[in-house]
């Protein structure tokens, strides 16, 4: 059995965003393949302020990380042991290394299980007034500057075409770099959701025209933000 | 504050999909906007026995409800009372009808808050093993035959040409028809998963090939079901 265990995004109390049920079945495991050790270790002693750490076996997964060693990863379950595959923030295998973990467990015929978290692309989407029915997310847009002109346009495109509600991100410290580039490549009755800080004490979202946006432009440096446009 | 609040996916228990901080929440408000009355006042009974039903207010959502009635329906709002979006099952304004009184909300500058819960869409694709960097939801897909295949292989293209997870849906009676129906316009190569019963007892999440789909063809008649196709 693989597990994928969802995180808090941000600073979060782990009751704000988790199900119970999802600590009754960490706490059952000893086995995690992480993005980040840390962080993993971090979650578990919130989940559990008495989880047996020393005694858990983490292997860490990056970009690097080969087809052969995920296969080795997945020994334990071979095993009898469940494991559990933890992300950074947020929802494992969404816009993060996990999806080859789970695609290669998928082979193998290993029942892979979803745990409830906190997505913020979809309470994003949720919030943002925008079409639920049909809707598509983009990852990080190209960072040049015509590139990245061209994929809003081709996006703007879409939601005409479509219908089609379009998602993407950016780091932080691009996010008014990237409001920017929106407000530039769409027309002014495109509306366009900015998601900050969701989920945390912080957390913003608004939707308005990019007419009405151009009015008031707001700053979002620190804060992971998710980007929807729609008609 | 308009809060949207998400439900179970069939018969699970409320801890089980759901945070605790949501029933914090849920608790404080009587004015409900809800898509079916009797579920939601099963669900509130659910998250608190002594729940005062007979003392709340609910707005009835459905397809013919119009921009007006949204409006008066948030009046509650003005007054200073917080409301909630209650859904038919899963996250509200996904692939649902929220959507359009969320729109409303965010042009009468009222804050939305979405609170964490099970979203049978992107469970689906965390447990699929696609590509979670790139996905897109299209709903359902036409019902008549010709153009639901042409659709399916335009959906296949997708894949290709933006190395998109393609989501879609189906009413569980017309599933193994529809499973019939992507077996018939994919190639053998592509990769279809199929996720039935999510968080219910009767989970069952698989990805295989077409060709290997082929050689054991499944029957899932009862179950909600997400279908992901990529390559």
């Amino acid at each position: 059995m693989l597990y994928l265990i969802p995180v808090t995004l941000g600073e979060t109390p782990i009751d704000r965003v988790l199900p119970a049920y999802n600590k009754e079945i960490v706490v059952k495991i000893r086995h995690f393949i992480v993005e980040n050790v840390r962080t993993a270790r971090r979650f578990l002693k919130q989940i559990d302020p008495g989880f047996p750490i020393d005694d858990s076996t983490f292997f860490t997964l990056n970009k690097h990380t080969t087809r052969e060693e995920v296969s080795e990863f997945l020994q334990p379950i071979a095993h009898g042991h469940p494991m559990g595959i933890i992300s950074e923030a947020g929802c494992p295998a969404i816009a993060d290394p996990g999806a080859d973990v789970v695609a290669i467990a998928q082979q193998k015929n290993i029942s892979v299980v979803p745990l409830v978290g906190p997505s913020s692309i979809l309470l994003a989407l949720m919030a943002s007034g925008f079409n639920g029915q049909s809707f598509a997310f983009n990852g990080y847009l190209p960072i040049d500057g015509d590139q990245r002109l061209k994929t809003l346009k081709q996006l703007e495109q879409k939601i005409y075409t479509e219908h089609q509600t379009q998602l993407f991100i950016e780091t932080p410290y691009r996010n008014n770099k990237m409001i920017d580039d929106i407000l530039k490549a769409c027309k002014p009755t495109i509306k366009l959701c900015i998601a900050a800080g969701i989920t945390t004490e912080n957390e913003w979202i608004k939707t308005k025209s990019i007419a009405e946006w151009k009015k008031n432009i707001p700053k979002i440096e620190k804060w992971p933000c998710i980007f929807a446009i729609y008609k």
